[in-house]
């Protein structure tokens, strides 16, 4: 197959660097960044550059660009697109894209299928990609009404790429899960590090200081899109997490040792029930 | 010297073993539990039980217990001790354990050091205990009026356990950070843990869900007791990071893009300054 990846960040990087890797599909890359353009090359991350009329010719299209840019690049470059090809995108909020792109696929005739692989770092761009990334990760379609055969060849695709569980949801169920799984911690993160007492815990901190703040390392401009595009389910389980910690606050603040306890215990069985 | 370590659980398990591997010195240690004992000594981990008449030999002894149950042994036990040992404990708040170890110590005429390592699993008990456990972790000493000598033995212990760093400040001092730096990433865990979301994370989440989540594996029993001993610093700590996190879902909630950002930009300037 002839494989195009627009984007070539960290996501779209490592999409590149994996099938070259793992597999014997031909991969073409595109990038605003000319020098992003020749690292790949060099690289040998991909075979040439995903020129408007390489496109043509290509059986798949993985946009790896802000929600944002996705939607312009297919608005700009898909009548280019063959109507056979399959195209998906790896956005982590899926309510703005899907909508957008399965309109857009409708117009210009290909298959779209959502997709986002959970995986990343807190460093980003094509210096920061990895044909490991992907390795025991999950990887999350949103099928729509796309042909079976098109999910399958996304599917043999991402096992290729490393990865070790797929699921398949509505652009809505992602969106909520996501908001919990993987924007609460994030925010959580940028929330903790604002203490005054943040400045002074080297030498008083461990573990526990190091997993919460690590992703507050954030790239403000992507997770502000990517917030913004899920602002009620990510309020929404925001205000669950505040509710929840307010609990906790005043059994400590009230010294009520039969409720902190048993607030404890829940969560302790919840973590070891859900992993 | 002859070193006694009372309570072989994770801590004491971890102390015992770092000496036995990494110095010459004489062990002896003691649980409630014969089992452990048993097992501690099988391991070599102990060269023998410090029953209270071996303690009036020992140099130095490391109390490995619960706050409540710190204060008790001493009060049953310090007579034992001799006048001149250097008395530590492993207790993760010192608000309760220092003033009323600092009375006995005067009561019974040895030296008391505040001691707090700063290492941890989500496991507990001797089986857990590990020679490499403290290997680059921080060791915060609480010395109060203690020699200089006194202090220096036990640093001179703490580094050859694997201590890289080593702190020294007041109770006060002490409680206020960790409350930020190990008893709010401990609470917020567990409040994490209780949204409904949780229970259909898998295939949904990542490294940040991982993180934020991993210490609600909580002892409940334990970090009740901790919780409850640091009650004011505690509670005021998980005000400022309900505070913050509203300010956080406020600015999504309105879609205030430019404040969103600016905060996430000032949270990613403060991680990357203090690390």
């Amino acid at each position: 197959m002839r494989v195009a990846v627009i984007g070539l960040g960290l996501i779209g990087g490592s999409i590149a660097k994996a099938l070259k890797a793992n597999t014997a599909h031909e991969v073409f890359g595109f990038d605003t960044d000319p020098d992003v353009l020749l690292d790949a090359s060099s690289f040998g991350a991909i075979d040439g550059v995903a020129a408007p009329e390489t496109l043509a010719s290509c059986d798949v299209v993985y946009l790896c660009l802000y929600p944002e840019d996705v939607v312009r690049y297919v608005e700009e470059n898909g009548a280019h697109i063959a109507k056979d090809c399959i195209v998906s995108d790896a956005c982590g909020i899926k309510g703005f894209v899907v909508p957008a792109l399965t309109a857009l696929s409708r117009k210009f005739g290909f298959t779209y299928v959502g997709g986002h692989p959970m995986a990343g770092k807190e460093m980003s761009g094509f210096a920061a990609s990895d044909a490991g990334l992907f390795t025991g990760a999950s990887y999350i379609l949103v099928p729509g009404d796309a042909p079976q055969t098109a999910v399958e060849t996304l599917e043999r695709l991402a096992r290729a790429m490393g990865f070790a569980r797929i699921e398949h949801c509505t652009a809505a169920e992602h969106d909520r899960r996501i908001a919990y799984t993987s924007q609460v911690p994030h925010l959580l993160a940028c929330a903790y590090v604002m203490s005054p007492e943040c400045e002074h815990h080297a030498g008083f901190s461990a573990g526990s200081y190091r997993d919460v703040s690590r992703v507050a390392r954030i790239n403000a401009a992507l997770w502000t899109d990517l917030f913004l595009a899920n602002r009620d389910a990510l309020a929404a389980e925001t205000d669950e997490l505040l509710k929840n910690l307010t609990r906790f606050r005043d059994a400590v603040r009230q010294g009520d040792r039969e409720s902190l306890t048993s607030l404890l215990e829940m969560a302790r069985e919840r973590k070891e029930r859900f992993g």
